[in-house]
């Protein structure tokens, strides 16, 4: 299986290093829309992004490695016109609006496409749709973090005086506790997470006013207890260039004819590395989806279509004597 | 969609209760080889097992609740040559071999049969394939506990001079910690679980013999560093009659050129009680079964063959659009 990595940023070097974790798939090439004299890979041959079309018989699925807010929605319709794709499109509110369009795109080429994978969402998503499965009618609670937010790091860099930023989401212990314990009820924002800011502001920069435009920013701090520290360029360069993440999803519901028993579900990831965790999440996911090709399916598929047995290499009876 | 119920015991009970906890299906009746006036439900009708052929037509699925020892390899073959069927056959070892049984016979008489769905099996085999998905090639820990083992219970109750015992499996602690910190390792059976054992002693009977009978019994206990207490039948009514169970599984892999990033995914669950919990499980993967079997789908299946989707009653768009 040949896949082809579409951008070359963090993402996208993470699927190189991915693929070539896995010994039943292997890089085409990496397409940039830089010049590809600039970008230096672990290996894999650099092209043009304005040249895949020449290798559309060689190549058996798209790596889409851009980002949701402004290149996936146009990319990934676009690439689907011609490849198997697959993309890691985060916009929670905009997804069934990006299935519909990458939907008809694929199903009119007789392509497949995935969309929206990785881990949240990807196995966020699937932890919630098991949940629900063996809870019904309960609510499952998300927790983010600790780890790095690139949407609110870039955010804080959009303030003037800023010369960088990076923004941490942390789960409020006490509300992570109590819903551990299965005594969840319903929080507002600010009673399931805060936001830790570490900002480098420019010289003679006003230092108030950049915590206040920080604190007040709709939707981004504002509804949550934020703090705001300032450090000097080494600090971030030493403390804060990994981009760490995780969370966690549980769930907790009754059973028992006077509902009378509690069960908690839990799955919670510790990531020291989102893109490398996010890029091999999506590499399995792609595999399954060239299999679901293999067999005949065409159009859309999001992770709640994939029969789990064609993520892994391993066959139907070694999964069946060793896993099951 | 309507469930026959096959065997009343603590699972066929809490399948009757999973069942009314879904509005989109209902329990035809309750199947039971004991005489059906001695059978209480909690409402549904009792039939005697001997005459469910009488209600084929009318049958959609039936949930075997027998125990996987003896039950289960007779009895889902044999119903399977005449419905759809599901079970929760729990014997690793010999899953291979029940999955060839029962799919022969469900694909001669095109049915279709799930078996070895509820926790574990069930929910922490998906656990395993998803972590091996996600992360390949490392290993995935499974701890279970604190919880009743009802075949650990069975065992003490058949020594001499015990009437009653219960058996709690009891992750070691530092261990899981261990695990939980990415630096797991290869652990005996020791180094990874305890056994606590309650004991209920007929009068006169010889302690110590009790005591050393059960810490040098093969498989189940001489592996492990296990308690013995003897106690009273009151207390044993009073502290012991629940059955709570639950785990635990761990996997920890790297990822990077240097594969210098670690990370940790856990899947947990913390019951109330195992066989509502399990009969929960078995519930949603019955409607999944059951859809699979509408789509044209016929022979034996496993949780591994399952698309999400099919497991909740919500349609597609309302999953894109509020779980993904």
């Amino acid at each position: 299986m040949k896949i082809a990595i579409y951008g070359y940023g963090n993402l996208g070097k993470a699927a190189e290093l991915a693929v070539n974790a896995n010994d039943d798939m292997e890089v085409f090439g990496v397409f940039t829309r830089r010049d590809p004299a600039s970008v230096k890979t672990y290996g894999a041959p650099v092209y043009s992004a304005n040249v895949i079309l020449n290798y559309k018989d060689e190549i058996d699925l798209v790596f889409i490695a851009g980002g949701s807010a402004t290149d996936l929605p146009v990319q990934t319709p676009m690439l689907a016109e011609n490849f198997n794709v697959i993309d890691s499109y985060d916009n929670h509110h905009h997804i069934a609006e990006h299935f519909a369009k990458v939907d008809a795109a694929a199903k009119a080429s007789g392509h497949i496409a995935m969309i929206s994978v990785g881990w949240d969402p990807g196995m966020f998503s699937l932890a919630r749709i098991y949940q629900e499965a063996a809870l019904p009618g309960a609510n499952s609670y998300t927790f983010w973090g600790r780890g790095v937010s690139q949407g609110h790091s870039d955010a804080i860099r959009r303030i003037e005086g800023v010369l960088d930023g990076r923004q941490y989401t942390v789960p409020v212990e006490e509300t992570l506790a109590e819903v551990r314990s299965g005594r969840g009820k319903e929080y507002t924002a600010r009673e399931m997470h805060r936001r830790e800011c570490y900002v480098v502001a420019k010289e003679g920069a006003d230092l108030a006013k950049i915590e206040h435009d920080i604190k007040t920013m709709p939707d981004y701090f504002e509804p949550y207890d934020t703090t705001v520290t300032f450090i000097t360029a080494e600090e971030m360069k030493e403390k804060h260039s990994s981009l760490p993440h995780g969370g966690s999803v549980i769930r907790s519901g009754n059973t028992g004819a006077a509902k009378e028993n509690n069960h908690v579900i839990e799955y919670s990831l510790k990531l020291d590395s989102n893109p490398e965790f996010t890029a091999s999440v999506i590499i399995a996911f792609a595999r399954a989806e060239y299999r679901m090709y293999q067999a005949g399916e065409r159009g859309c598929r999001t992770v709640f279509d994939v029969p789990p047995k064609y993520l892994v290499k391993q066959d139907y009876n070694d999964l069946i004597s060793h896993m099951l």
